[in-house]
């Protein structure tokens, strides 16, 4: 059947010549509007615009990579997974202060990688000379929030780059290896990293010093998550802090469409929800959620300033500055 | 010479007798007035009483110490000098979380002694287990602030449990060894504990993330300190940050009067000054003043709260929340 002998077809059954001309008017906008619609629908789900998907594409730069063994852990064993630790930052006074702390701490810990990734264009130098000092095994990344998400109410922080970390982890992580997003200015008792290395699919535990509750954690009855004591439901599955869970690498990969959504608040849930959890699946660690082994600290921020030094040319303070410009502490 | 003639002898000289009523009603009160005065401020000295000395005994209370060799170090120089850290705290939803961060950075440092010194009557059970589990050489003391200086309208936080911590030192500490003031919240680069452990009386370094500098540094020409770079000047000889200095014990030990004074903001000063220490004396560390090895990074407060938990006596909520409670982080 061809396209004249369709609109031969849909006239007899329509009857459109006998219609008045207010009625086909009224035919021709619910036909042309759905056609319209349908296409943008469309176009959006083509350019992955499901809720806090991105509708263009992300700027992702592979800086460096290093996978040795840790220089500070005198025996490792080949067989533990290793776990791989996601830590987002960006360009800002505290950042160098920041890494520089919690990169020390991950120095304690065996069978780690360390993925730095920077909302940013680029890799910042004192960064790369930090993770290279280290001695850890290590990837530095950069992927720049979108122009676009800065503009909203609540700009989803942190999330282009979790998700360039995310694709490094499914293209490149070990199948039994783990996991974990770990925020720069976050308090963690190396405990921790125990706890969470023999995950077989979603691990979790409680998150100290988070909103009205101070705390952040699974409701466990019978070793198993029923729910979650939190201070903030706002309509999530799961009601959970980055820092609270940590996800086994062959689970992942086995999973359709791992995502994590621009949306503010929501990343954690849209996160496990794009895993295909469910709450029986979770494993339960940190002696049944009764013990805090990390703390979502935060590090009170200091303004970006321009310093004047015409009178201090001649002495130390100018590459003191000069360091410190280099480091983001001052414009 | 009697006092009797001593009247006699003033009467003939000032000629009282001829004094009108007016002139002896005026001389009584300048003699009695000057008597007053006297007794006020030799009382005020005899009591202690120069600026920011307590005028009443400070309450010093020794918890527990172990003086081992850092289990998380393969070797140990038993010839190295000790570095003696002390780190001043007080019971908050945060302070746990603080004390388990920097604990497990100090564990990485060779020959390290870490006095932690609570702002309270008692030392907290969790930070005894903290103390024990870490396996470090510590020293843990309690000396709460007298409540004369919680009234003041700039509190000098963190001044009696330095002061007790000092007592300790001087008491305790190596003459070889070194004495720095480390902060709870503070981030260190732990390449900084190599500067320091070799000082023979005062050595200086920059602090980032200080005032309206970004920034307090001793200013340097020609190896030599010749002033400072800090944003508050306020007065101050030396314009240091707490963790901007190391002091070696046996120097410290040399000097008569060391005292650190309750003036908010003069600690530093009042406690440098009392060392009897020049410009000239200053070693200069991190590279000529031109690194940052040590930030003042502070950690944003969370509100100490009671919870409600009727609904949550059958489930692991209430473990963990009486965990909380004992950590300090809820009321």
């Amino acid at each position: 059947m061809g396209w004249q002998e369709w609109v031969a077809g849909a006239e007899k059954v329509f009857q459109i010549s006998n219609m008045s001309r207010q009625k086909r008017v009224i035919m021709a906008v619910i036909i042309f509007g759905s056609f319209i619609y349908i296409v943008l629908t469309q176009a959006v789900h083509i350019l992955g615009g499901a809720p806090g998907e991105p509708v263009h594409p992300e700027i992702r730069k592979f800086c460096s990579s290093a996978s040795r063994k840790n220089v500070n852990i005198e025996y490792e064993d080949s067989n533990l997974p290793v776990i791989y630790v996601v830590t987002p930052t960006y360009r800002r006074p505290e950042m160098v202060a920041e890494l520089t702390r919690l990169g020390q701490t991950l120095t304690m810990v065996k069978r780690i990688h360390w993925i730095v990734a920077e909302d940013s264009h680029t890799c910042s130098p004192p960064i790369t000379s930090l993770l290279d000092r280290l001695g850890l095994s290590y990837t530095h990344l950069a992927s720049p929030m979108p122009e676009v998400y800065r503009r909203e109410k609540y700009v989803p922080r942190g999330v282009s780059n979790r998700r360039a970390a995310l694709q490094w982890v499914q293209e490149n992580g070990e199948d039994t290896g783990v996991l974990y997003f770990l925020d720069d200015d976050n308090a963690i008792d190396i405990r921790l990293f125990n706890e969470m290395r023999l995950t077989q699919t979603v691990s979790m535990w409680p998150v100290g010093l988070i909103g009205e509750y101070t705390v952040s954690s699974p409701v466990v009855k019978g070793n198993q998550v029923v729910g979650f004591y939190d201070g903030w439901p706002a309509g999530r599955k799961f009601q959970v802090d980055m820092a609270g869970f940590a996800v086994n690498i062959g689970y992942l990969k086995k999973q359709k469409k791992v995502t994590m959504p621009y949306i503010a608040g929501h990343e954690e849930d849209g996160f496990l929800k794009s895993l295909n959890l469910n709450l029986k699946d979770i494993e339960v660690k940190a002696d049944g959620c009764t013990n805090i082994l990390v703390w979502h600290t935060r590090t009170a921020k200091n303004p970006s300033r321009t310093l004047r030094l015409a009178h201090h040319q001649a002495t130390n303070i100018k590459p003191l500055t000069d360091n410190m410009r280099k480091m983001g502490m001052i414009k």
